[in-house]
């Protein structure tokens, strides 16, 4: 029991390693400074935080692996029975300067509780990535979305359409016609290891769509970093920001989670983007590009089966 | 009955045209768009936006008069128990451009409950005016206060300091170790009619409050809006301006309520902010005019009997 522990804590910080090098690299100024933190009630976790790059504006790569007693917020919030729950997990957020570059977000995690005897009574992986652009290219949204389905399909052919869906479903700002905070990509959670999927499935799962992040997200950002824009698109940019604030203050378990257990506040809401614009009744232009993105966030597109 | 909504309806409406009229006054250029809505459930609202004035960067002065039937949100989280609904009020937010300028929240309400038989069981009163400044001027403080004490003590003198007390209770990030949104003011709610105070007692009062908004906030707005400021201010006032983001989006009932009874998404989330700011693990400079704000938001101080 301990040993899965064990190897997905490696694995979350393996991965937080790789990815903090590859964005690093891409960035060429900033570099991410690491906090460990420590958390009362039990564990503690890794942040690492990048900000004012030539790439990058303002993002996290954190890791968390942490424990304590099931409270009432979470029995009732979060529908978790149990003494005493385990988390361990991965979170990245990354906020670009470029309004051409995407948004990309990513989380892996694995929950576990135990009862009052200390026994292990239930397990479940959790995990997605996400991509968030303000202008849509076509080509990039088909390149990300078929890279998670060649990696999901080595696994079971019927996840990637699942999972595309889940995502689509999730992301969801339902208190604005149900616009989806971007263009989607995978989302999964509650998998339970059985005895035809062992534990070590669902990591070595997690583990590939980790690294579907850098081989994912590196390319398009090459692709879009040098784009010249102007204020209109970095006005548009902060538009689109704000719409991710209100997903994530009021619609993210994951946000929800970290502020029922007593989370560190700050590695919880490194999520947020760096500067953000709110306008009453802002819509785009018809025709506009903006208005193109618009439109596939209200309507999501099957892009990997395009 | 009718005859008590019809007064409440009146006295909001004419609260809004009264507080339109001393802000547009005072902006000198801006001027508030009017827009009225209808709502498929039932009733609708004026909201008025006023957007980059002179002195003031964005703001709302709303009412609304809206019904509906109790769903299981309603129940579930804001613990509403009957078969039918009414809810009448004003809401205004106004966010300066100028950081040494506070921005000002407040909001009178009744609300009503029927039975299937559309028998009132239920009706109550709400409200309150509080004050959420960037830098803090003692002087400014304590008159706002005083003001709101003077006009309570009007109806009961033991009102005040309770409703003070609420107001620092109730805007709350408690995320965030229980840092207050700005220095406070009054707040009031679940107020029901009785034998001893009619509706009538609790309408007066909405009205005496609802007036003190252009009497409390309009000598703060002459006496700091042509104070200079550079872009160390504005930073601060976005990072200020985040937290109320937070403490909107996760925090406030009124919020909540706008979203759970599919209310105008436009008019709930006018109160956002128009620029902010999100940093990671930001804090002022010890000894800093900015470090003077935060130590009274996160310890309340008794401004009217200092």
């Amino acid at each position: 029991m301990e040993q899965i522990k064990d190897e997905w804590i490696k694995l979350v910080r393996d991965l937080q390693n790789e990815i903090c090098q590859a964005l690093e690299s891409r960035d060429g100024k900033a570099v991410f400074e690491e906090e460990e933190w420590e958390r009362k009630e039990g564990g503690g976790g890794i942040t690492r935080v990048i900000a004012n790059g030539n790439v990058f504006e303002k993002g996290g790569v954190n890791t968390s692996v942490v424990h304590g007693k099931v409270n009432d917020g979470m029995r009732n919030q979060l529908k978790i029975d149990g003494e005493n729950w385990f988390a361990a997990g991965i979170s990245v957020v990354i906020h670009p300067v470029n309004p051409y570059v995407p948004t990309i977000h990513c989380n892996y995690r694995m929950f576990e509780l135990y009862n009052g005897d200390g026994h292990l009574t239930d397990r479940w992986f959790g995990g997605g990535t996400d991509l968030t652009p303000c202008y849509l290219f076509p080509e990039d949204a088909i390149a990300f979305h078929r890279l998670y389905k060649v990696t999901l399909d080595a696994f079971d052919q019927s996840f990637f359409d699942q999972f595309k869906k889940s995502c689509d479903d999730y992301f969801v700002n339902t208190h604005r016609n149900n616009e989806r905070r971007g263009i989607g990509g995978i989302f999964y959670d509650y998998k339970r290891p059985d005895k035809d999927r062992h534990a070590v499935f669902w990591m070595d799962l997690a583990k590939a769509c980790g690294k579907g992040f850098i081989a994912s997200y590196i390319p398009i950002v090459d692709k879009r970093k040098d784009i010249a824009y102007g204020e209109k698109e970095k006005y548009w940019q902060e538009i689109r920001r704000g719409r991710y604030v209100e997903f994530n203050l009021v619609h993210d378990r994951g946000t929800l989670f970290g502020l029922k257990t007593n989370g560190r506040i700050e590695s919880i809401l490194m999520s947020l983007p760096p500067t953000v614009r709110f306008e009453y009744n802002q819509s785009p232009v018809p025709g506009s590009e903006e208005e193109e993105l618009l439109k596939v966030c209200l309507a999501p597109v099957d892009w990997a089966n395009l």
